[in-house]
């Protein structure tokens, strides 16, 4: 143990929220609508540093939240980012004051179309107005100021995450001195929206869905919501990692054969569809993958003047079993930013697990990040 | 015109349909469960010759029925295969004779799970019993024989189709003297059964289903089954073909932001979902995709014993870009069938189209088609 920090754990951490923006003092959104109150629910670990130069934000994916890492009282499962962020982690805590903040839009602690409508007293419902990439930037840059960091060391995200730290390098590459990019997309091809598309309906067309005013009613569209998982979790997993994992396993010792629970994969889509129901809302997800759909920065002829003058170096991480953002979606934003000679990293990183593997504890994965973050710290803000 | 045939229509086609089995003389499923009555909807195209040598018996895919080729009177669009039945096209009417029929346990014109059940009076619902792919071979070996042919020149099918050809092959190889399995599996993958499976779901858990006797009260699981759909025709095109044909543009002259049909992908899903429910059973659709998921010939260790005494001609053909059935699952067929050295010719065909390809008028895959059935004419029975 001399000098060297065993990879450890956060602890004990707890979600705080703050109201950013008020009824008097909204959020003015990208469509000109505006949303207030706004609360945003977040966690911190480590420390800040006497400058404020060792700040990292994290953007979640579609159904993250602000509990990345460290343990909340009486779970079983630590923060969905736990393996990357502690003491010792390639996050190191002791070196890095890491920031989480659960989306708007989204359904765990953050102002979302199931909080109360101050017009009504009732849920938004389908009344919450319809959010943009930059909506999330325009939150997460305010939820910085009231903690008093002016500038990003790092800003990274996977999936919609990575969409997120896109979106705000893009514009406001003054934020942020070093952007992570990983498994994401600058623009969903037909298949994507597709797959969304019919999640949405099984959820909408869920007669419990009851246009979205489900709650006063005492219902829930569990059946389209679940539907919506299972689909999901299919295009998150490669073909040869459901091989590997499943193959044609009967879930029991025996195949009984019918039309209930048999095969292994079955039980684990069954299994994904009934936990996402404790914890995700069917409105958010319905808002969140909508702004997926619709994300497309490099649509804007203006997209890349901003780095010019303040240039951003960029880590970008596809896999290459990932089916759903393909590494071709990765090369697609890698080529955009070379024609604004931003400093670049890229790597195809070689996983089974498809598009889960951002969330998975691979070692060249790590072991990349690891690198990519203390280049930063040496580089600075 | 000098001695040359143009392609054409083989004209104003009807389904027929024949009691192949009765109650007092029931088809013994593989489970062992006995069916009666059990009738069969078909069509032919062309004329048996004299020897009844130059039969060609069309397998369907899950969604296909007995009307292949011709116009029904009425109809918008001719039979499901016409771009390749008729005289003059590949299976050309003038040399061959064409059976298609409708599945068991489908819903157009055959007995299935919506079919009343004698004991009761109703429909079958989810009594009906679960089916194997060796009672579909049963049941097209009972029409067969109906018809006074004892052995095809040609069995063909694709997909669902193609599994119920190399099924009948290997069971009853003297019945066939050149099979035709296109874009077909002999075993599907987790990632296969998992599509279904969610497909299952959203059917079975749709409140309507009301257990499988949806009919009886006056319901329909209309939100499941075209869900089930708009998911399966997701994995019918390949991601490339749905970019081509749809990329992001909007369904209308601009963008409509919201919740509702927006995308012209979405627009194409949402159409293929409800013109599904017009001719389409929720319950078939249980027990053909189930059949599909336990399908697995040659994990018997006496799959291929038929074979030695009466060889088959085989040709398997698989598509690129088809990812529902990739060239891996052709090449699985391939390589058994080898082991029991059996003529095989095999080709991976280019396509943008995906799995939907082996439905389509492709040049190079009709004149692939085409050469082995003048071949198979050459060779005879």
């Amino acid at each position: 143990m001399t000098g060297t920090t065993e990879a450890g754990s956060v602890g004990v951490t707890t979600t705080q929220a703050v109201r950013l923006f008020t009824a008097e003092s909204p959020l003015v959104l990208a469509t000109g609508a505006e949303l207030g109150p706004v609360d945003v629910a977040y966690e911190t670990y480590g420390t800040l540093n006497a400058d404020a130069s060792n700040a990292v934000y994290i953007c979640h994916a579609l159904t993250g939240d602000a509990h990345a890492a460290g343990w909340h009282e009486g779970d079983k499962r630590p923060g969905w980012w736990d393996n990357l962020i502690g003491p010792g982690k390639p996050l190191d805590t002791n070196r890095f004051f890491v920031i989480c903040s659960n989306l708007i839009g989204g359904c765990r602690g953050s102002t979302g179309p199931s909080s109360p409508n101050p017009a009504t007293g009732r849920a938004y419902g389908l009344d919450f107005p319809l959010l943009d990439m930059s909506d999330f930037v325009a939150v997460h840059r305010a939820l910085l100021a009231s903690l008093g960091i002016g500038r990003l060391l790092i800003a990274l995200g996977g999936s919609l995450g990575g969409m997120q730290v896109l979106q705000w390098s893009l514009e406001h590459p003054e934020d942020i001195a070093h952007a992570a990019i990983v498994a994401a997309s600058s623009r969903l091809t037909a298949q994507n929206i597709a797959f969304s598309a019919v999640a949405r309906r099984a959820i909408m067309d869920d007669p419990q869905f009851n246009g979205g005013q489900y709650a006063i009613r005492g219902t829930n569209p569990d059946v389209g919501l679940s539907i919506a998982r299972m689909m999901a979790h299919i295009t998150y997993l490669s073909e040869d990692a459901f091989t590997e994992k499943f193959g044609r396993s009967p879930q029991g010792e025996t195949s009984r054969r019918g039309f209930g629970i048999d095969f292994a994969v079955e039980s684990y889509l069954d299994h994904q569809g009934q936990v996402f129901l404790e914890r995700f809302d069917a409105l958010s997800y319905l808002y969140l993958t909508r702004v997926m759909d619709y994300f497309d920065p490099f649509s804007r002829p203006d997209a890349l003047t901003g780095l010019a003058a303040s240039p951003v170096r960029y880590l970008v991480l596809s896999f290459d079993t990932d089916w759903r953002f393909s590494t071709e979606h990765s090369l697609r934003i890698v080529r955009h930013l070379e024609t604004a000679r931003q400093p670049i990293t890229f790597r195809e990183l070689r996983s089974p697990y498809g598009h889960d593997s951002f969330l998975l504890d691979d070692p060249t994965y790590h072991a990349t990040l690891r690198a990519w973050f203390d280049r930063a710290l040496e580089v600075g803000t």
